[in-house]
């Protein structure tokens, strides 16, 4: 399908990551540039000059395809809502379409990762898995009988967004509720836990951490746990039974093959993926406690990948 | 689709409903005897029973539909696990199909109930839906692109097993988890929520009852709030603000246009399905807070009319 060159784009809260794909999933050409703090126009200028910049290197590319952390409007290529960036309400296709002068796909940027571990990744086979990417939030994709599933309008597969403990912690960014996985197992949600461990536990590596820093992050706790500091062990645990109670739900609703789980924080590992998967063993209904659980293999390239195959995928249906 | 006539048949764990449906959603013949305590064997023969007597009223229906509430394999026609009846691993599609000598198909029976709420009922129409059917346990049926999602091999949609309490009531029957929502806004749990309201509030309509009788359920719940007993209503209000959280998450997964709620625990109307729809209006993600959520049309019969569309489906298909 990709022998053709074509451009994705993979915008996130902080950069913006344009490749030129093939043969997929290998990128002949990339570059990536911040992105944290533009705004509207500035954002589509940003996203237009960068695609541009591609088809200079690579001027056979006739299509793209654009991922944002945005619920989308799949009609009208509309950005409807996103936590991380000034495009609420931005008509980001048409708009980009018009400044480079080929065809420009969007799509939520949950869904791209999913359709690129789909096509070449962990869910390569499968007619039926899910994605969660863990990052700074947690994004999701669905792929349901060999395609992405996007609800009535394209907006769904919001799989951050599913509530796992009622009087939990409220939600970040444009989130109305509280509880939701998103605020319990995203990169985010693991510093907090570590924050709070390392209060707890002022005698453990990660809280002679914090007493000499005075703060400990994400990257702290990883680093702790594969020192063999028994406190942070135990938070990823907390982190990977919270998730791992998501994966249950989602593993009753869909009875996916595979959930595939991605983003920064699939740098803990099975630390963090091992104690999800054992829950849904455990806790998932029969047969869907056999749904496997494993780690995305395209990694951050995964978002961009999809993003140029989904825009092939548009250009061809056209 | 079904001028011809077709059998269906709604296999409860209390009770077995046959029909015979023609011009659907009417059905031209039917009849309900007791389920309750069948062994494997007993309970194939009853229906095979009721499926022939069905057949000898209307010899020109050459094709049953049977819901069962089970996890179900698709392809092999077998129950794997049922909460409220001995079916587990029992082949019932080739066992009955034997028996009756006609094609046998089998389904979820909340499967079936969002099938006939889709073709005949509230989410009549619609291309995305859901249903959630509360009533002993809560049932789920999910409606995706116009067709039902069954999930790798047929056993999903178990859209009661939702966890939404981490911290939760044990969920009842073979689901090994807690805080589904099942445990918390099925009739049982408007039973036990009853029964909470009503100790500790030994004044109000509930607790009288509570001291007259000794017990208090789910019935007694609805009589006391129509009879304005704030105790009651506040209590119905709690399992609907549980139920309304499941659907949040529901909302943001799949953004369908309606989710359906039928089963008996519907007989609480909108004093139940008000609070879940506000939640739903303001927790749910933009625009996925505008799902409606609607009291399913069909009432107990959507099984048994369900069962004969899929019966007539499968039939065609073959």
């Amino acid at each position: 399908m990709e022998q053709v060159e074509t451009i994705g784009a993979d915008l996130g809260g902080t950069k913006l990551a344009v490749g030129v794909v093939g043969g997929a999933p290998e990128a002949v050409w990339q570059e990536e540039v911040p992105s944290r703090g533009y705004s509207q126009e500035d954002v589509v200028n940003l996203l237009a000059q960068q695609i541009n910049k591609a088809r200079e290197a690579h001027p056979g590319a006739t299509a793209a395809g654009v991922g944002v952390p945005a619920t989308i409007d799949y009609e009208t290529g509309l950005a409807i809502a996103s936590n991380n960036l000034d495009i609420d309400g931005l008509p980001v296709r048409d708009l980009l379409s018009e400044k480079v002068g080929i065809p420009v796909a969007i799509d939520n940027d949950g869904n791209l990762a999913m359709l690129a571990e789909a096509l070449y990744g962990a869910a390569k086979g499968a007619d039926h898995a899910l994605l969660l990417t863990l990052g700074t939030g947690i994004g999701g994709g669905i792929w349901l009988n060999g395609e992405i599933y996007r609800g009535a309008t394209g907006a769904g597969a919001e799989l951050g967004h599913i509530v796992v403990d009622i009087d939990g912690e409220p939600c970040p960014g444009s989130c109305p509720n509280r509880g939701c996985i998103e605020s319990m197992a995203s990169g985010t949600a693991l510093g907090r836990l570590a924050r709070e461990a390392a209060e707890k536990h002022p005698d453990s590596e990660l809280g002679r951490r914090l007493a000499e820093r005075g703060t400990v992050d994400a990257k702290d706790l990883d680093a702790a746990a594969r020192g063999g500091d028994g406190v942070a062990t135990e938070a990823i645990e907390l982190a990977g039974h919270f998730l791992g109670q998501a994966l249950v739900s989602l593993a009753n609703i869909f009875q996916p093959q595979v959930i595939v789980l991605g983003g920064g924080a699939i740098a803990f590992g099975e630390r963090l993926v091992g104690p999800a998967r054992t829950e849904v063993e455990r806790y998932a209904l029969d047969p869907m406690n056999k749904t496997r659980v494993e780690i995305a293999k395209l990694g951050p390239a995964a978002g961009m990948i999809g993003a140029a195959a989904f825009g092939r995928m548009e250009a061809e249906r056209d």
